[in-house]
């Protein structure tokens, strides 16, 4: 078990300091390098294997209800990002500017895409003439740029991944329709998937994505009570289709604007995963995005028939699960404490005695809980405990989220409340951007959403005591 | 079938103006739309799901060679591309440099990359140390821009998708069995699941990629008779290594320079299956990556239980194949030649008649041929007729290559058929970078490959008449 310490000890205990901790993380479970440009991250196998799997589940759910992957250019011409004026202004002063192509200075300088709604409304504009031609349901998986100032990796990059939907619709209320729809998936994948609870809400006007008429967004709790948007959905009304001219005859032989959406979620979320589930032993992954669901470690591996036997049980089970041995020289010490950090679901040990006795151990990466399970009982066994262990994560963080949720009725409560704790601190709102504000200031937290299940706190402002227009939830983000 | 006729109208003949046939075709089977980034293209839905399909059956094929994917950053710095002589000389000329983060200019230029070659072994030189961490079996799926004159959609483009694998291995023999291996499952791909017959051979110094020891390629011959360079495997030996400083402590306790591969297939592989296998009604699909594989088009659907009819066997044809149904107001006539224009390798008609006798006609796009097939065996008909149509579409090919295949053993012999005929042109060669200058200086032809099934056409050089070293194939390059 000294190997065990030993591994452990290399990372930071969140308690002493929660940053260091998921450095230490990322770094020994193996997840990102770092390059020599600023801010962009090498994601690593493990890491970018983690994303497959969620590329993959998003990806049948979008194509599911109807949406289409397609391929813009990673270049916008200034003059294209120009043509939304909030929109510019929310994206200019943080893009990457291409200004030469080989040796020759370019008449235009291009950026490297932020966000696609230009590039996709350009191309909407070719291709939309008639009603017939909506919806457009639209979605592509790409890297974004963004010239952040201080990064750390999944959370805040330069380069991102991500996928960008990208809707257009007859409608308002279709397109409203969309937008809610869509926010619907990310929170079902989120909690259905990644065991993460998130709430869905409204973003204020201060806090919507630049050009949109209405941010909707799923917000989760991190383990040390801060918050993260973990995806959000737009509704842009036809905003950017009058700045792009992009019309369509209606069936009532009149031209008219299209009514857009678009939504996102990026490699971000490998952070939410991380600072949800983990532990002082290292990343704990869903089962459902875990690249390795059962890792099988041999033990006295080397005495006749162990090794044999752990191959021939990885054989058996990669056609059910994501299934590894380990037949390397360390021992399974080692081994028991890698693939903790590594947050492998359930380790699978077998040893003479079991292969004797027919069975062999499964421990659970959560609770490491250990069980002794019959080999022809296997396949279930695995199934229902992966099931088990979605469920506890699921469980732990919603109670890890309502232990640290929070009301406050006055400015003198909230400013206690969040010195003393870290969460979601509940109040009811005015609606006025000057409370907002002044929230920031005074206490330091920014709204995270008005949720769509509204909740009645009180009459009045928490800020000013005016009477209040909505429920919302302030926070301190990531 | 006046509107078939309409549609074949709007596009050129392959006769009369390959070229325009070309771009004909990749508008109106709707796979590009131009953007506003000269160079760049946006891959429309039905595009983007071939490459959807491609990615997935080489990405199965990587993965079951031991492969991994990763993702490293979009941008490289100036200093690190400048790191290896040659390859910073192939392709500073031709890259899109970024000056500008947000409103402050860079203190160093960073360029998008055109390959990531060197971004790899930045991470190598990280992550190797001993020859336990041998092989690295690393691939990543991205865009990538090389600033080219002159465009045409999927064939040259500014921005390209492709796949590029980088590996490092402990020793030479290793890494040359690697890019063999990789040049292999190329090969394969291209003839098993593109129906498209490839010579395997390499290249010569001069056509090598920058950089490489070696460079293995495919070489696909379209049907204008024009070669098109399908795939690349290149062996590095240990330049980059130690223009990157990797080293390994190997067996013997000495510290070595690891041995490098890189390799890559990209979206010009579409241009190849337009090339390969459409003719004068547009498009004309493999089945392996059909976005839709059978397109049920009900007749005098009007009609009562027809629509119903074709509803039912798109849901149970839906578990074997993909498959689609069109049921819009569109005629019969107008749905043949949109589904044709396409390449839809199987139309699948059911009207009133045929439903009465409980069968339907299958019309393949590559013959025409119509089949009546009972409903009861309609899977197991389809399954057939999708092999049948790969094996066709393999054979025309191949006989199409085969006819425009020519031996020449002079100058003379070589003017003469390089007037006459566009093809393969087979010479022997003396190795000579003077030779294959004057073959393109007097000729216009380049060197594609020297095959690696190598032929006696002679004993002496083409061009100088000295003795020869290599069967070689010359052409006229996309």
């Amino acid at each position: 078990m000294a190997d065990q310490k030993k591994m452990v000890e290399d990372i930071t205990s969140m308690e002493v300091d929660f940053a260091q901790w998921y450095t230490d993380v990322v770094k020994k479970a193996e997840l990102v390098d770092y390059g020599s440009v600023r801010g962009c991250m090498v994601i690593r196998p493990y890491g970018y294997a983690i994303w497959e799997n969620i590329q993959h589940i998003l990806d049948g759910m979008f194509k599911a209800t109807g949406h289409q992957n397609v391929y813009m250019p990673m270049l916008i011409p200034e003059s294209l990002l120009q043509k939304e004026k909030d929109h510019v202004e929310g994206f200019a002063p943080e893009v990457a500017w291409v200004t030469m192509g080989g040796e020759e200075k370019l008449e235009e300088r291009l950026c490297v895409r932020p966000t696609s709604e230009t590039l996709f409304c350009e191309h909407y504009a070719h291709i939309i003439h008639s009603y017939r031609d909506l919806p457009k349901l639209y979605n592509q998986w790409c890297s974004v740029m963004r010239w952040e100032k201080t990064t750390r990796p999944f959370l805040r990059s330069a380069e991102f991944l991500w996928q960008e939907g990208h809707t257009m619709h007859e409608t308002a209320e279709e397109a409203i329709a969309e937008t809610e729809k869509m926010l619907g998936i990310y929170a079902d994948f989120c909690e259905q998937y990644l065991a993460i609870p998130v709430v869905r809400g409204k973003k204020t006007d201060k806090e919507k994505f630049a050009g949109a008429e209405a941010t909707y967004t799923i917000e989760a709790m991190m383990h040390d009570g801060k918050s993260l948007q973990s995806g959000t959905s737009h509704y842009f009304g036809d905003g950017f289709a009058k700045a792009f001219d992009i019309q369509f005859t209606g069936r009532n032989n009149t031209l008219q604007y299209p009514h857009q959406t678009s939504w996102g979620m990026s490699t971000r979320i490998i952070g939410a995963i991380i600072m949800t589930h983990g532990d002082d032993n290292g990343l704990v992954l869903p089962p459902a995005v875990a690249p390795v669901q059962v890792e099988i470690v041999p033990i006295a591996q080397h005495k006749e028939g162990v090794s044999e036997k752990a191959l021939e049980l990885r054989d058996r089970l990669k056609a059910s699960f994501r299934c590894d041995v380990d037949l390397s020289d360390n021992t399974p010490g080692w081994k028991f404490a890698q693939y903790e950090m590594k947050g492998v679901p359930l380790r699978l040990e077998i040893g003479p005695k079991d292969i004797a006795q027919n069975q062999c151990v499964l421990v659970r990466r959560d609770t490491r809980e250990k069980t002794f399970v019959p080999l022809e009982n296997l396949e279930a066994e695995i199934g229902r405990l992966l099931t088990a262990i979605r469920d506890n994560l699921y469980e732990k963080a919603l109670a890890n989220r309502e232990a640290h949720t929070y009301t406050a009725h006055s400015m003198e409560e909230m400013k206690k409340v969040a010195d003393e704790h870290t969460g979601f601190y509940k109040t009811m709102w005015c609606g006025d951007l000057e409370c907002e504000l002044r929230m920031k200031d005074e206490i330091g937290v920014t709204s995270r959403c008005m949720p769509l299940q509204q909740e009645d706190l009180g009459k009045t402002c928490v800020c000013c005591g005016k009477p209040a227009k909505h429920s919302i939830i302030w926070g301190k983000a990531y």
